[in-house]
């Protein structure tokens, strides 16, 4: 890995012009509580890979980054807005190795800090130095993106009510979830640096392919990465009842038995496990059964694959960039996607 | 209120070109759950009031109500969102006469339907067809509104792990809560349709006025009201335990021994009391006895006075309009709201 310890100096350096603003955003102010709520996901760290993303594509097609920082910081707002709102909903007990929002100041101060987190997004927009017609294009874009989010959020919460997904289910969700912010965020750091409609559509294509390989490629990594790296067991998506492409592709793909011995596994070790005096040692052998029907179908290869294509489809889409250090760290950055190993 | 008749009739007249811009941003559409979700409130019925006020103030100053319908659209949204997002919190049961969005879908699809209606609300924006810089600058008023809205609706929050809370306190929380978007909804009518800023900061002062004269009301309402034109038990706020004006100013001039008195029977019957075992003809006599203690210190009169000086005041700011048959209904709209019985 060590090829990528460039880049990702690079990417701290560009969080650092980030945080600067976000904190000028959300300051502590009265009432306090509401902005401590707000400040508390930001304050606990994340790569800012998105803003990343919006600064170099500004880059990529020759402007100035400078432009770019306040529609970059309402991306990372409405990043932080959504897992705000996602944990409440899928009772998420941690985030960034700290209390999740609503488990510090209640369900009712969340709901309220995420909202404030989204309402600054969009102060972040109506802040930004560029002309315009450009700001008004730019707020079109991350609307779009953020009316998708709700909908991949919304098709998510539907899920847990179905046994199975589709391949095609899961993909429309996922593109929403987490292929829209990363189509945005590329692509309005390409309406911000260049008039040149190409390279905004290359920038696009390759930001929402992007998004959805890394998805893609974590939730491969639940089930084979290493438990220390990865900082949690694997197949926790298991355990939880996660569904993922992996998982929509063993439904599409299993033979009848096997799917009731997966979905007998499946989601059985949601929620408070202790509680309920189930050994770990069950869990795992569990687990690992699931994790061996997946195999079985090469359901995990298949995903793994996917990922790889599109991290392919997104550079190639960049080709037509003029070369320049800007359109390679967007490369170095999508192939790092899917070689990552945590 | 026969005078009103007329009024109430454009308002309705324009509310019909605000829904039909509502229902083409929020369509029925997949998800469905989701689109659902956030098109009750709107379908529920609900007057309009604010975009009302958005078309007619750019009437107003001379410009074309037409411009404005997006603007307005958006407002009424931010309205919505906050009203399906408050009831989460406040855990109402019912609005506008039917059961709440959490009731309906869950909290967890009512958090999404308001995040959805928030983000519909910038599309709005987006969508609106004005010279980009004025685009510019509606955006920013409306954030301006909305992260006020948030901060208004954290302290009322914080209100609630108080015993008692001061006038000032209360005008602070009620400007944002109810004052900012009202004061949005002049201000955007007043950019769009001028650039006399003279005139833009006239209904800016008129908005933020009717906005939180329209909430003291509707608490003095709340005491002093039919209950049948009303459509809900005197005093309802007495039993919540809802820290008003008339509240305030209550425990800023009682004695002690009053204060007790009422602190006893103050909020008393919160929640669910049938559960509780509690008789009906009980708490209307505790109402009563706790109505009684608010009049002894004059605190409903108070109330009742600093809303019509509000309006009186909102009024007079809206002179130096020229004058218009809509100048004239921006005036009746105000003296309506501290003369209306329900």
């Amino acid at each position: 890995m060590e090829k990528y310890e460039e880049l990702f100096a690079r990417i701290k350096e560009k969080a650092k012009l980030i945080d600067e603003k976000i904190f000028e955003l959300i300051p502590e102010k009265d009432p306090r509580v509401l902005y401590e709520a707000a400040r508390h996901y930001p304050l606990a760290g994340g790569k800012r890979v998105r803003p990343f993303v919006v600064l170099t594509s500004t880059e990529a097609v020759g402007g100035d980054p400078l432009r770019a920082i306040y529609p970059a910081v309402a991306i990372e707002l409405i990043h932080n807005y959504s897992l705000v709102h996602d944990d409440i909903m899928d009772m998420d007990e941690t985030r960034r190795g700290k209390p999740t929002v609503h488990r510090i100041w209640g369900v009712n101060m969340a709901i309220l800090a995420g909202d404030l987190l989204f309402s600054k997004a969009f102060e972040a927009v109506a802040r930004a130095e560029i002309p315009p017609e450009k700001k008004a294009r730019v707020l079109e874009v991350i609307v779009k993106a953020s009316n998708e989010l709700c909908e991949g959020q919304a098709r998510d919460l539907e899920f847990e009510k179905k046994s199975t997904v589709t391949i095609e289910e899961y993909m429309e969700m996922i593109s929403g979830k987490t292929g829209a912010l990363f189509e945005a965020s590329a692509k309005v750091g390409g309406i911000i640096g260049t008039d040149n409609e190409e390279y905004i559509k290359a920038l696009s294509s390759w930001g929402r392919n992007v998004g959805i390989a890394f998805q893609i490629w974590d939730d491969v990594l639940d089930l084979i990465a290493d438990e220390k790296k990865l900082g949690k067991p694997v197949g926790s998506d298991i355990r939880k009842g996660k569904k993922t492409l992996i998982v929509a592709h063993f439904f599409e793909n299993a033979d009848e038995k096997d799917k009731q011995r997966f979905l007998k596994i499946f989601g059985k070790y949601a929620g408070d496990v202790k509680g309920r005096g189930i050994i770990e040692e069950d869990i795992k052998s569990d687990v690992m059964e699931a994790i061996d029907l997946l195999k079985k179908y090469g359901s995990i290869d298949y995903a793994a694959e996917i990922a790889k294509d599109m991290i392919k489809k997104a550079n190639e889409a960049l080709r037509i960039l003029p070369k320049s250090k800007a359109r390679m760290d967007l490369e170095l950055l999508a192939k790092f996607i899917v070689e990552r190993e945590y």
